[in-house]
């Protein structure tokens, strides 16, 4: 059994930013050398996510005005976590979107249908931030 | 290491609907020869979901009206992606649904608890789509 | 490739708790000797969760929170798979919640960023239900 680990850092100029990341995991992918098995690629943060759908901006507004629609970000006061911090609503938008992916790897290439995408969902940026991409298999 | 693929297709007569997909999911751990590993169970497109819960009608039906109330289809005009396309709502489905699940494969079956079952969420439909099985281990 | 598997038993006293089980899964690992793979954590019942996020208190009580505006434990009447049962709700939270994670085991340790910590979430407590663990890798 083959294993590979890769950590991609990020770092948005905006709070909320959805960004496509499929080129890197393809490059993590030919690098492993693995030609079946799985890459699980997760935020190593709480406050951001990775998940896989269209890569339509349109959408991507969508998903942002509904996001704020079910945890909004204002007014701070609203959450207990928030004090010291301000961030409350993004440890929830990142709950919705979720943590981590896994997905398949066959023929050396992320086994995909006709429209996904991977990207990563910034809830709290302009800060440093990290996602880990972790390949097995043969 | 061993590894499986394969694809099953789906095609709903309504643009909404939970199929009940653990047999078709058994039958693969059975052909794979896999004993000890994981099984990874996704949708291909990304207006559909592989989740697992109750296989229970009124809960069913408690889903997709939650799901209505957390994403409504109508108007379509709320939504930047429509236009061209009248989907953004399922996209918003299946990411509160899950895109995929990962399960343990133990002495050649599917470790479950008492009342996990596999579901394939539709959230629209009337076309062919697609549900990824891969499994490794050995 | 080694493979490991153990279920993790909790029973709550109130209906809805988080519980912090990183230390837990840490010592499955070690358990385990597998030095680089994947640790699949999921919940066994379908109304509760596994996860990742920050162990705060304030924050956990917002997501408590958060959840009953989302998804409401009462009235019961709203949802129609309760009747014998009254755990719709518990059901749907699960569902925002998650199923399971997937996480990096490399160097035979958890692979996590800075704050992840995992988490029980039971929705409908007063109860022994279980957590399985499985990882594989070499």
């Amino acid at each position: 059994m083959k294993s590979y680990r890769k950590e991609l850092w990020f770092e948005t100029k905006q709070r909320r930013e959805l960004l496509q990341i499929t080129p890197q995991i393809e490059t993590c992918i030919h690098e492993s050398g693995v030609k079946e098995g799985l890459v699980l690629v997760n935020a190593m943060h709480i406050t951001a996510s990775v998940f896989i759908n269209d890569n339509e901006s349109g959408l991507h507004n969508d998903f942002k005005r509904w996001l704020e629609k079910l945890a909004p970000e204002k007014p701070y006061s609203q959450y207990q976590h928030n004090g010291v911090e301000d961030n409350a609503d993004a440890h929830l938008k990142r709950t919705i979107m979720g943590r981590e992916v896994v997905v398949a790897v066959t023929d050396g290439r992320l086994d995909f249908g006709p429209w996904e995408e991977i990207f990563y969902g910034e809830f709290d940026g302009n800060r440093r931030k990290r996602v880990l991409v972790k390949i097995i298999g043969e």
